[in-house]
This record gives C-alpha cells, sequence and structure tokens, in this order.
C-alpha cells in the first residue's frame, strides 16, 4: 500500500506499466519492488524541487514588478510627487507582504478549513513548512513546498496593490492610501481570488484566469477607478469648458525602465501560474506560456506604436509603454492555449483598447494618472472573454458571469472602504500642497532637489 | 530496439554498463528491463526539464538586455533627443519580436528544410509544441521545449537590432529606422546566423562562435557602422577644420544602469549558449561560462579604467562602461574555453580596443553616438579571433573566413536596405528639427519636461 | 541487505555505502546492483546539477546587488558627484572580480591547504574544473562545480567592497579608494571569511552566520567607518555650533530603485547561501529562506515608514529605503530557522536600529553619505545576535565572540591601510574640488550635463 503511494506520487504516466510488476513483487519481498520504489520516490523529489523552483524564481520575477510599478509611476508623475510616489510604492509592497502572511495566504488558500464554503476561507497567518522537511513530510510532495508557494502568491496580492497607486497619484494623502492598502491586500483581494484559486464557488463554475487578467488585474483597475472617481481629478486637469489639460510625466526613462521590467517580471507572472515544472509537458508549456507572454506585450506595444501614428500622426511613447502592458494584461488569461499568432492578436487588441481608453476616461472626467484603468481594468476585461477564442473549455458565459461578480464586490467593496477613509481620516490632500506638489508639503524631501524646475 | 533507443538517450557515460543486461532481459520479457527503461526515460525527461529551463532562464536575462540598450542609449543621448532613443528601443523590440516568430526562427533553423541548402533555410512561421505535450511526443527529447528555444533565440534577434539604434541616435528618423529593423530581424539576421547556427555552409566549415561576438554583435555593428557611413555625422560635432566637438550623455547614472543590465544579461546570453544544462558536464560548462563571460567584463572595465587613466589623466565614465561592454562581445565567441585568467585577458584587450577605437572613428569622421561600433564590431572581431587561442577546434583561417563572409553580406545588404529607405522614405530628420531635438519635432513628447535645460 | 543501503541512498549524501555494495555485486555480474548504482548515480548527478543551478542563479542576482548599490549611491550623493560615484562602483565590482580569482577565492576556501591552519588559507589563482568534465571527476558531485561556486562567492566579496564607498562618498580620491578595495576584495574580506565558511577556527568555535550579517555587513561596515573617520565629514555637514547640515541626494528615483534591485538581489544572497537546491529539504529550506528575507525586508521598511512619522511627524522615504536594508541585513544571519512572524519581527528591529543610528552618526560627526554604518553594521550586528533567538545551534557567547573578532581584525586592518593611503597617494581631495564636485575637477565629465542645478 505504502509502495503503491510511493509510485503514484511519481509522474503517472511513465509509471503505470510498473506498477502491476512493483506490486506483486512487493507481495513476495522482491527487492525489485524497493527499487521502483525508490525510482519514484527520486523522481516525484525531483519533480517537486523542479516545482519549488519555478516558484522561487518566478516569485523574484514578480518581486521586481514592484520596482517596476514604482519606476513608471514616478516617471509619469511630476517631479513634485516623485517622493511621494515612490513612499507609496515601497509603503504598499511592504503592507502586502506582511498582510498576505498574517491573513491572506490562508484566507485565499483555505484548503479544507473555508469558513463559508467556497466563498469564505479561513482566518490564520503563514506557516512555513519545517525547516529541513523530508520528503515524506512535505505537505504535497506532487506540488512544491509551501513556502515557495507563499513567496510566489504574496507577489500577486502585491501586485494588485501596485495598480492602484498609480491612478491616485499626485493627490490622495499617504496614509489614507496605505489604509486602503491594508484592505485590499488583507482582505479584498484574498477572498475573491480563493473563489477561483483557492477552488471556491467561481473555480467549481468553470470560471478560467490563467494568471490573473480579471483576478489581479481587472481587481486592481477596480479598486483604482472607484479612488479615482471619489477621489476627483487633480486640479488643473479638466477645465470647465471641457478641455483637457495634458500633465505630462517628468520622467520618460523611468517610465520606460518600468515598463521593461514589468515586461520582465510577467514572464514569472505567468510562467509561473502553470504551477508546475518537473515534467516535459510542465516545462514545455511553461516556455510556451513566456513565448505567448513575449509575443502579446509585444504586439500591444506594436498596435500602439502603429494606432497612435493613425490617430495622432506621431509616436506616443506613453501609450506605446501601456501598450506593452495593455497586450500583457490580456494574455494573461490565458498565455498557454494560444499558438504565437493568437497570441499576437489577443495583445495587440490589449494595446488597441488602451490607445483609446485613455482619450475616453479623459471625456468621463476620471483621472487616471497612470492609465491604470484602460491598462488593467479594459484590457483585464478583454483578455478574460478572450480566453474563449483559444480554450475549449472556457465558456463566455461562465467568463461574463466570473468578471461580474468579481467585478461587482470590488466595486462594492472597495467603494465603501474609500468612502469610510474619506469620512474619518480624508482622503486628498489640500488644494495648496496639492498645488505645490506633495513632496515639499507632506514629506518635506524633494525627489531632484539639484535641478531647476522647468517653466 | 526502442529500450535501445530509450537508454541511449540518457547520458551515455552510467548507461553503457546496463545496455546490455538490459536489452538480453528484455527480449526474456524482463521486468527489469522495465525498470531500466523507465529509469532512462526519466533521466531524459529530467535532463529535457533542466535545458528548458536553461533557456527559459537565460531568454529573460537576455530580454533585459533590451532594457539595458535602452537605458545606456537614453543615457548617452542628450535630453532632447531621449523620448524617440526610447520609442526606437521598445519600437525595435517589439518588431523583431513578431517579425521572428513570423519569419526569422524557421529561416535560421531550417532542419531539413532548407531552400537553398545550407544557405537560405524556410520562409514559415514558427509553431510551438502542442499544449500537454508528452515527453515522447517533443520534438526532441535530447534536448529541449522548442518553446524555450524559439524563446531565447528571439532575444538573440532583437539584440542585434539593439546594437544599431545607439550608433544611429539622434538625427535618423523612427519610420525609417523601424523599417531597417524590419529588414534586419526578418532577414539580415536568421540568414546569415543560420550558416552557423542552423548548420548552415559556416557551420560545415568549422567556423566558430559560440554566443555571437560575431553572428550577434559584429552584425550589429556592421549594419551600424553602414547606417552611420551614409546617414552621416550630427550636427555639430565635426568641424571643417578637423576639430570634434564631444557632445557629452544627457544621463551617466542611465548608461551606468543600462551596462549593469547589460552584463546581467550577458550572463543569460553566454550561459544559455552552451544549450544544455541537464548533466554535470553542461552545468559545469555553464558555470565556467559565466565565471569566464564576468571575468572579461570586469578586465575589460579594469583595462579602460587604467588607460584612460594613462592617456588622459582622468578616468573616464563612458570608456570603462564600454570598455566592460567590449570585454563581454570580445568573451562571447568562447566563453567556455579559456581558463579565469585567459578570460581577463581576452576581456582585458576588448576594453583597450574599445578605448583606442573611440577617436579612432572619429577621426574618420563616422559618428557613432554610443560606441556601438568600437564595442560590438570591432570587439566582436577581436573575440572571434580569439576563439583560437582557446579552443584547439578553432582555425584562424576558418574565424576569419567567417568574420569576413558574414561581414561582407551584411555591409552589402545593410547598405542596400539603408539606401533605399534614403531614396524612398528618407532618413535623416531635417536640420531645424535635430538642432531642436527629436522629442519635441518628432513626436512632440519631451522625457524630463519639468527640468530647465542646463547652458 | 544491500538494497536497503539503496533506498538510504536516495539523497546523494548517503551515496557512499552503496558503492561497495554494488561494485561488489557488479564483480558477481549482478545487473540489479547495476540499476541501483546507476539509480544512485542519476540522482547524484541531478542534485549537482540543481546545486550548481542555485548558485548561478543566485550568482545572477547577487551581481545584481552591485547596479543596486551603484543606484543607491547615485541616487544619494548630490549631482555634482555622480559620475564619480558611478565610476567608484563599476571600478570596485571589477577589482573585485579579478581579485577574488587571483587571490581571494582560495584564500578563502583552503581546503586541506591553510598556510596557518584555520587562520590563513592558501595563495594561488582559482582554477575551475575542466570543460565538460565527467560526473566522476567534478570535484565533488555531492555539492556544486566549482565554477558555480567561485561565481557565487565573488559576489559576496564584491558587495562587500560596494558597502564601503557610499559611506565615503563625495570626498575621497578615486585611486586611493580603489586601492583600499584592492586589499579589501584580496586579503581583509577573504581571510576573515575562511575563519568561518572557510572551516577555520570561528566555524570550529561554533560562529553562526548563514549568509554574512558579519562576514560581509559588518565588515564592510566596519571598514567604512574606520574610512569615514579617518577621512572626516564633507564640508559643510556639521557646524561648529554643533547644527547638522542635511545633504540631500539627488536622485531619490535612482535611490529608490537601487534599494529594490537590492531586495531582488538579496534573494539570491540569502537563497543560495542554503548551498543546496536538490533534494526535497533543499528546496523547501532555500523557499523558506526567500520568504523570511522578503518578510525581514518588508517589516524593516514598514517599522521605518510607522516610526519616522512618529518621531518626525513625516514619513522619510531615506529611511525607509535604509529600514528595507537594516531588515535584510538583520535577517541574513539566520533566514532559514524563523517563521515569519519572527522574520518580520527581526527585520523591524533592523528597521528600528537604522532610523534611530542615522542621527546618532551625524551627533558623532561621523559623515556616513548613504546611511552605511547603520545599515550594514548596526543592523548586521543585530542580526548575528539574532541568530539565538532562533537557532537552537547557536549560543550568544559564540556569535559575540565571533562579531568582536572578525570586527576586531577589520578595525586594525582597515585602519592601517587607510592610514598607508592616507600618507602616501592622499585620501581626500582639496576642499575646492569638493565644493566644485568631484565630476567636474577629478573626472572633468558631468553625469547630467544637460540640466540646470537648482539653487
Amino acid at each position: 500500500m505504502k509502495l503503491r503511494n510511493a509510485l503514484l506520487m511519481a509522474s503517472a504516466a511513465v509509471m503505470t506499466p510498473l506498477v502491476a510488476h512493483a506490486q506483486e513483487a512487493a507481495e513476495n519481498g522482491d527487492p525489485l519492488a524497493e527499487i521502483a520504489a525508490m525510482l519514484a520516490s527520486n523522481q516525484a523529489e525531483t519533480v517537486f524541487v523542479f516545482n519549488t523552483l519555478l516558484f522561487v524564481i518566478s516569485g523574484v520575477l514578480v518581486f521586481w514588478m514592484a520596482a517596476g510599478f514604482a519606476m513608471l509611476e514616478a516617471g509619469f508623475v511630476r517631479s513634485k510627487n516623485v517622493t511621494m510616489q515612490l513612499t507609496k510604492n515601497i509603503g504598499l509592497f511592504s503592507i502586502a507582504a506582511f498582510l498576505y502572511y498574517l491573513i491572506g495566504f490562508n484566507l485565499m488558500y483555505p484548503g479544507d478549513g473555508w469558513m463559508i464554503e467556497g466563498w469564505l476561507g479561513a482566518f490564520s497567518p503563514t506557516v512555513l513548512e519545517a525547516v529541513g522537511v523530508t520528503a515524506d513530510a512535505v505537505e504535497d510532495i506532487t506540488y512544491a513546498s509551501v513556502g515557495s508557494d507563499f513567496f510566489f502568491q504574496l507577489m500577486f496580492c502585491a501586485t494588485t496593490a501596485s495598480i492602484v497607486s498609480g491612478a491616485l497619484a499626485e493627490r490622495i494623502k499617504l496614509n489614507s492610501f496605505l489604509v486602503f492598502v491594508v484592505v485590499l491586500t488583507a482582505l479584498i483581494y484574498p477572498i475573491q481570488a480563493s473563489w477561483t484559486w483557492g477552488e471556491g464557488f467561481l473555480d467549481a463554475a468553470g470560471f478560467l484566469d490563467f494568471a490573473g487578467s480579471t483576478i489581479v488585474h481587472s481587481v486592481g483597475g477596480w479598486a483604482a477607478l472607484m479612488g479615482a472617481i471619489i477621489l476627483g481629478p487633480r486640479i488643473g486637469k479638466y477645465a470647465k469648458d471641457g478641455k483637457v489639460t495634458p500633465i505630462p510625466g517628468s520622467n520618460l526613462a523611468l517610465a520606460t525602465l518600468g515598463t521593461f521590467i514589468l515586461w520582465m517580471g510577467w514572464f514569472g507572472f505567468n510562467g509561473g501560474s502553470e504551477l508546475a515544472l518537473g515534467t516535459a509537458d510542465a516545462a514545455a508549456n511553461v516556455s510556451r506560456v513566456l513565448a505567448n507572454t513575449n509575443a502579446a506585450a509585444a504586439a500591444g506595444a506594436l498596435a500602439a506604436l502603429i494606432l497612435t501614428q493613425v490617430l495622432y500622426k506621431k509616436a506616443d511613447l506613453t501609450l506605446i509603454l501601456n501598450g506593452a502592458l495593455g497586450g500583457l494584461v490580456a494574455i494573461t488569461a490565458e498565455p498557454l492555449a494560444p499558438g504565437l499568432g493568437m497570441a499576437s492578436a489577443i495583445g495587440a487588441v490589449g494595446g488597441v483598447i488602451v490607445v483609446l481608453a485613455v482619450p475616453m476616461l479623459d471625456r468621463m472626467k476620471i483621472d487616471d494618472v497612470v492609465g491604470a484603468v484602460p491598462v488593467h481594468l479594459f484590457a483585464g476585461i478583454w483578455g478574460t472573454i478572450a480566453v474563449v477564442l483559444t480554450n475549449d473549455e472556457a465558456n463566455i458565459f461562465t467568463q461574463l458571469y466570473g468578471i461580474v461578480v468579481i467585478g461587482a464586490f470590488v466595486i462594492v467593496t472597495s467603494t465603501v472602504v474609500w468612502l469610510v477613509i474619506k469620512a474619518t481620516m480624508g482622503l486628498r490632500v489640500d488644494a495648496e500642497a496639492e498645488v505645490m506638489g506633495l513632496d515639499k508639503t507632506e514629506l518635506g524631501m524633494e525627489a531632484y532637489p539639484d535641478f531647476a524646475p522647468g517653466s
């Protein structure tokens, strides 16, 4: 019986012909069976190490996205608000890291410990496997170490918070924003993520979201959109006569660096979401995911490069950067099933959505400083729907169901939280501080003190 | 027979003693043979996963070099052209990604499908292995997944294009440059690369270029040199009396960051070019390649640090950065065979070449904004020749043959393409736009709008 | 009996008992023994590849920390000294790379070749394993390739030197600093590191320092502190009436980027220091180390975010960045044993130490430009002591013994070297050069020449 378990632990496909022999032999006390068991055990351990390594490497790459968001946002805000934006970014990541340990991880992955089956997970801090845990004692030898899983999943939680910070830049109070991050990373993100990835009711319904076009990106996007509406636009952005005043970012080199960092980190984001590496099919799948992710990003950038020249006669770097990100968000719900051509098409549509949605938000006088809503929410919805184009198991109604349920949950919860913060701590700095810049007024520290401001 | 194949697939060294027993046993329907086959199969699958992982990780690192080039070039151009340089860099990468999928990969690796045997590969888009491909069905269980190979090789194609963009900065039109990139990444790069790495006629001749001192770096360098000559120097760089006016880069922090990024990415560039990881010798080789690559880069930087102090009494950061890159390019043709001392020597010569060649180009009034030609072309030629110093299989005449053949091909084809673009779209922005800066005139978007320009 | 041993051998470390059995059995023509031996050999090779891969990946990440220090320091100095700071950073890394090959590695890991047993290792250049080394011929099949070990350890040596450069910024001469780096990386670092990690007398005494809170960070911190004292503060920093004039850094976006890079690189720094990956327990340990490292960094940043608001009513980004680094340094001596809560607590104390120590150094008129001493020395001491909180094998007296012995050695040797350099080459640029900035006066090259200086 123990032998049989050992054998089943290894990749079942190769094992099957051996099982009969080994079982029979084991009953006869045959040394052959012991070798077979050892072989299976070795193979299982190798797969476990590979899977753990995938999570570890991917987790490091997704961590790196925190730096990408920080640079993107620091580049897209005016120089008078850069220190504040950087402070928010390192602050939000640190909060996410602490709260995902304290509450998030077990709320998102309750296993058998659901408080409300399929809807609300468990409240308890994360406990890692013991130091020097043996292969027999690891929580699941067919999967990966708890530490690697936690490390990887934590980064997704932090990413969700990063998405919010850019949209609300240049006018929200530091601590008000960070309090929202506390609720987002401890409760809103993990609860809705448990519904699909924690094997909750949306997973049971068949909702498919490979790496989180909806579960990560749209969630961040919805929270950002609600925040931007409640917070209102920056002073001077929208004139009463309907004229929109562009407020250019202060450092496009940083913004471009941030985009490249995000693109790089996305290989971990999507690649790690294959959740396995140790067999030929898993490894081939991971590489397929990476090739598709890259194709979608490139196509998103290219679509924006072409479309901005067609629409405005000039290539627009900020839209090209956001186009690449839109392509990345779009492919995230299903980076495995498409071929390279289809991945390029899905990414290109993501880029087009971004280029068209940015002015649309401006017409609605919703001031999203970095374009987070077009990139993460709109392209995320597109990507979640596009799953049906390539994955036979996807159903358009189930996909829409997931989009709507998660969207409604985040709209309601984040609106409540934003309004409570507004009513208690206040959300917005006063007008004078906003005009002077948050760096001087709120932090007393400029990002570029040695340089004379332009006219 | 099938069993024997299975066994041979695994590392031959350990397998040999078993083969006889297993074959014999298989003929008798012995379960022992099944175990042996399974063992071989497991081991083969493990090696496949390792090799695939090497390509995936290395591909991510080489992708990162695209960001490195973007930062290096953004730092080396004047602030008035930074947005344009960033736009070119993200544009060229996206074009390379799309065209290498559409044409380049199968043109470079035609397998048995050469249109002209050994000279011209196949025209067809890349098709990845199926989702969930089994170990039996992967294209080559002894190598790596198609997706990982494509992902890795695509990044080399993009690198070649990145090399060109820096040299031609600050005066070339955006779309004219991007059209050149289309031809370079779809045709010029893959065709010449097929001659060696696709097992074409240069490979048959014995030409050795481990990771592309010639095939990637000199190819980019030749295309850049032809472009720089045809395009002509920037206004104000060379006075009629022969005086050279230095045009300092606008942001040396970014340029240094870019160099560190490239150095980091090069570990994937050279390390991944070992093309295998799953056995003890492959793993030891990969680590040897990384140690040598690092030694060569450090020696190139040190050589420039010392030489610029000797020549100019002052250390010159831009030449130190380029010296490190020259060391990296030099070791790229053979990062495996040398010991650490020899690798340091090869890298140091690369650094010296860069320091000496930069003023030489200026004397020839060839305006290479970032030093791409000294770094990638001249140090690339040196590195390709230096293979004979440490690799017994290399032959100096064959190395020169490869350098000349590839050089001639790229000189001719890129000259034709540059001239056709010049005659049709035009290559160069008008003088007024060049003086005002391409960011304002061509893109209407400044990279650093909040900062007052210096005098 | 022999099969029982074969089973025990599943982890590569216990391979020995099988070899005898297998050999004996092979002589008797027993195929079963051959299979068992082959199984063990395959498994050992797989573990070797995993361990080598861990070193290679971790080495690349720790290399990346060199860029992190460069960006952090470039961001924390004034714009007139940025080129110099960048030059020092790429210079020091290159020197470390060359000297660690030439002397450091074998001095640190003498094996059986100690010149003075347990105190002074061997003087000889590093020799890597041969190209294409077989599994039988690698130096230690139970460990990893020499090249990967060298590559990984070299990066630690370079990190030690990076720590010094920030503290002494804006007034030390380039070549005087680089000469110190030569001695530090060739002698001071490897000799003291051999005492613990090279299995010298501190290791025998039971001193525990997992990844180098003391051996790397405090060593760099002591050398920096001695240098800062001997060099004296920057002109204008401390008035005679005791007033401290803050000298703000010129680019907090770069400083934040540098911090994120360091944080990322630390996953390799601590994760790689597990020194093994290829078994379930090793892989689980590595992931545990990464989760703890991240938790400590986040807690350090959070502690600084809260504490600076309590103390100064305003969040202080530079202290938050240094708080994260303080958390990282603190967890480095023991990132494996703690749970996530304890890791957070250890990191938070590291952050608190940094916030409190920065003004303390100012009161002592020790001018540490980037806060290297609080971060690397003080948090390093804390982390080394904190090992006793979670690791049962640690003893508080032994930990203090290690801290004191290594501290005394570095204080004495670095003081001697600083004083010798001061007496011969001179340490400090003249006052005029310091006021004008080192970039113009020492290097003739400004980092941001296109931008007008602020008032």
